[in-house]
């Protein structure tokens, strides 16, 4: 039955949107718990979970990694470091690039979220093989 | 070192992250590529994609699947059936439920989609598996 085929993927695709929503309301939920906006707790995540574990980056990789315009990234990294949670240092090979850190309590704050979800990434990550 | 396996750890849930916000916005150019907003192509989707292969749906199964409350479904939908991408029959064990199905039209425009889509799915599909 050709007709099945189709169906069943878009069934796997619906599903897979499905798991997805649940996962990031109840991941929006455990950030706000620790005082963080969605937002914040991605940028925290993108800057402690660089793909090179330097545990640091700069506005441009951001704003690719999170797929947001540059002046929503400055803006967010702004009030990340006045709220105490991000810290900026100049980079060694080129001084007019920034590279952000996480401050303890941005790192400590990170970590109650990332530990507060450990269940709920392990059930989607069974669900999306299951889909797979 | 258990520090390297936290670090690895937030690696990969910050590049589950990236990626999934990678595909999200290619996603939603897809859908408004066709005219249809990313919600818009959401609700078509869990309509056509309905766990039973029954491809309806009610309001109800619809805020469970896409966590939107029961007055923002109710509103997209109304629009969805007004622009003739949805519409609506009574449920044969319950004549208050009504079970949503797709037009000819909403079916063609999530297929497009859904087809233009193709290969960032297949690559999404890859990418999580690699991170598993």
């Amino acid at each position: 039955m050709p007709g099945r085929d189709e169906i069943t993927d878009f069934e796997r695709a619906a599903e897979f949107r499905a798991s997805l929503r649940r996962f990031l309301r109840v991941s929006e939920d455990a950030a706000r718990k620790e005082g963080l906006t969605p937002r914040r707790h991605l940028l925290l995540l993108m800057i402690k979970g660089a793909p090179d574990g330097s545990e640091r980056s700069t506005v441009s990789e951001l704003c690719e990694r999170m797929q947001l315009a540059q002046s929503t990234v400055t803006e967010l990294v702004q009030r990340a470091e006045e709220a105490g949670l991000v810290r900026r240092g100049q980079a060694e090979n080129d001084g007019r690039v920034a590279h952000l850190t996480l401050t303890p309590e941005g790192e400590r704050r990170l970590i109650a979220v990332h530990n507060d979800l450990r269940p709920e990434r392990e059930a989607l990550a069974e669900l999306l093989h299951q889909l797979d």
